[in-house]
């Protein structure tokens, strides 16, 4: 590509847009070599979407983006990729010419030290590992602003939500006290299942899993560990400041029962599994649980595998953001735009990420929600008991159910006080030969 | 503010996050100066987010945001303003050190010689003025990259929702198919309140019009001439290419009866004006027409004065915006985030808009919808004479209109094959006591 350079094209103009050719291609004159490490699903995909979008990523990046090596410990005959593989992280780490690096290997070891490695060597990292951010993102931004490269990780994050750059981008101006999310979409598939038809969660796991939505071993994704590291991320955006993923209450989804998603759809709500964080100043909670959502939340309106993510601040309210969970293509595409967000700042730091003072979190049981119970036996011969302890309730039935079990819905009270409210409630309703079956938050 | 500048500050670095004061504070140590033209609804908001913010601006724009001057006839003691207010544009025009310029007047007069010249004069202008940016946007756009300034517009469209820098920032590298939304709150009031309670058009209008949602004259908002605008402007960032708003054909909700929207529930879809784009390469269509939704389409449940933006892209696929229609702080803070951007790229041109070159867009005659038609008599005596002229269709029923009327769903065909269709069936049908009642497209 040559010709006239008529603007600014530096390689510091952004962002151009895809379909402009023609207007824009006149800039479109140098070229910067790229490597991808990890040739799995999503290294694959980073490879496609940089082959079948060559023109608009050059549009938008002002310079071609050429993959120049592929790392993977395989070889891939006959794949597009064929005469970029090396098996040495040294070769691609030794280059100059290499400026941008792409990480989707997975895990931590060996993803940590190289991408450490490649941001100390000057080059830009863009990945889609939220282990590894969850994990070193303080150190690696930190690395990367003291080298004046940038560590990118749109992908970590809701591949197909343009969530973090629009935090940084957008919303930079905005004071954020609410980012509450449905991130992961195979817990969101099980739940929609369980809604629609009725399925146990043992089905709706088997099914998604059939479909290849869910992992052999699905723990990650059903016990809200995958939730977690991707609120963690999206808190530590929105503080400023370092998210200890361990900090977060994680609650999953395997003891949510089908009766559950017919009390929720009784009482005009759905079930989500949510990662969430609320900001007030200096009281900061950030929890993962199954919660059940009135219809008139959009988060409500989210199914099967898609992710939807609302944040709250303080003059633009409530908007919300929603796309596929992470197919293959979804989490390249969000892979590339980091790439080209770093070839139009291939010369400085964009500020984004946070500073290495940790989050403070407050406890759980200081964090407030209503409650969903769910109890075995007629509500009339423990009215009075219920009341006692948990004050005014809503009661919700279920004909199919009636007489077996009713459902309540508490007003809003800690966490700590719940808990010790289903103490003290727990021996009195055994006597009357009733008990707690469930226990699910309801949004306040 | 003043100290160390660790980082690269020169006005470039792009995006800082709004609560990060602390990291990036020492970078903030210069102070850029502004004047608002307009001192209404959205320039006091402006004026408003700048001060509550004015940390997480500096923060992000990594300069201060000093307001100099406020333009405007009226004078306004004893606001927040007093001291700012000039009468007279060439004040601004003429000082050197004001080199971001904000409009918001509305309307066209003076609004476009007045922005022309900032321009002119290398300032940066942000604008809310939609019917600004519809009309002059090409040229405005041009004069800025001439300049090596920026013309941003993110609140002329969809004031709650970053719609405008998502397109150019997050899917630059995206080969854009679709945009589809929910684009005026008035409306989409008007909508839900006729479905959820019943009303009439004419008593969804006046209570919007109570609660201030609504304009005296509700024309361009009922009419679709508000949607056709920021469908224009969204197509346009799209394809790269002016749209002229006239070339869309724009329908808006004035015909929409409260029946139909009983039978839009039946069919499990709701009813929405939407503004529609859709570009597979040189086939480009745009409209703006109220649509049955099926409730599987996120739009759907876009309620009340929100918004909602849906883009289909090759890689992403569908992702979908949400946010609050047009409030002051909401269209405010779009405004801010505008000056942000502004800031951070004070010396260079960001390339975003379009180019001269004229998108053309297909007849409506050739676009293609499936149809909902509601019919005055009883389905059966017209049975054949229907299937005859419509091909196969899915008829729908109220119990309460049985006998009066009946609902039909079409299959997908043109507008050009429906209208020849109606036309044709039209005198037969009144020959058997028969007449269509109503027509609305039906999301294919």
């Amino acid at each position: 590509m040559s010709g006239q350079v008529e603007e600014s094209m530096s390689g510091r103009g952004c962002g151009r847009r895809g379909q402009k050719e023609k207007l824009y291609s006149q800039g479109v004159n140098n070229m910067v070599y790229a490597a991808i490490m990890g040739y799995g699903t999503i290294g694959s995909g980073v490879f496609e979407v940089l082959t079948v979008n060559r023109a608009q990523v050059a549009a938008a990046a002002g310079q071609e983006i050429e993959v120049k090596y592929v790392l993977d410990l395989r070889d891939f005959p006959g794949s597009p990729a064929e005469d970029k593989i090396v098996h040495d992280f040294s070769v691609i780490v030794n280059d100059p010419e290499v400026k941008l690096v792409v990480e989707t290997m997975g895990g931590l070891k060996p993803a940590y030290p190289f991408v450490k490695a490649c941001l100390e060597a000057g080059k830009h990292v863009a990945t889609s590992n939220k282990a590894l951010v969850a994990a070193y993102g303080t150190e690696l931004l930190a690395i990367a602003r003291e080298k004046h490269v940038n560590f990118q990780f749109e992908a970590s994050t809701g591949g197909g939500i343009p969530i973090i750059r629009t935090l940084y981008r957008c919303l930079g101006g905005e004071r954020i006290s609410e980012i509450t999310g449905i991130l992961n979409g195979t817990t969101n598939y099980i739940l929609t299942k369980m809604d629609r038809e009725g399925m146990s969660f043992e089905q709706a796991l088997k099914q998604a899993q059939e479909l290849g939505y869910a992992e052999k071993d699905p723990t990650a994704d059903v016990e809200g560990h995958d939730t977690c590291r991707k609120i963690a991320i999206l808190t530590a955006m929105a503080s400023g400041k370092e998210v200890d993923y361990e900090d977060i209450y994680t609650e999953g989804i395997t003891k949510i029962h089908a009766a559950d998603l017919k009390y929720a759809a009784a009482l005009e709500k759905a079930i989500r599994l949510l990662g969430s964080a609320h900001m007030n100043g200096d009281a900061v909670s950030a929890w993962v649980a199954p919660v059940m959502v009135g219809w008139e939340n959009p988060l409500s309106g989210v199914n099967d595998v898609f992710n939807g993510i609302l944040v709250r601040s303080n003059m633009l309210g409530v908007s919300m953001y929603y796309g596929s969970g992470a197919g293959k293509l979804q989490t390249a595409s969000a892979v590339v735009a980091d790439l080209i967000e770093e070839t139009v700042h291939l010369n400085e730091n964009v500020p984004l990420g946070w500073s290495s003072e940790r989050l403070s979190i407050m406890p759980v049981s200081d964090m407030h929600w209503a409650y969903f119970l769910r109890i075995s036996g007629s509500y009339d011969p423990v009215k009075d008991l219920l009341a006692e302890h948990l004050g005014e309730c809503r009661v919700a039935t279920l004909p199919e159910l009636s007489g077996e079990e009713f459902g309540l819905v508490t007003g809003v009270m800690s966490e700590g006080q719940m808990d010790a409210a289903l103490a003290a409630l727990a021996p009195a309703l055994e006597a009357a030969g009733s008990g707690i079956r469930q226990k699910i938050r309801v949004e306040a």
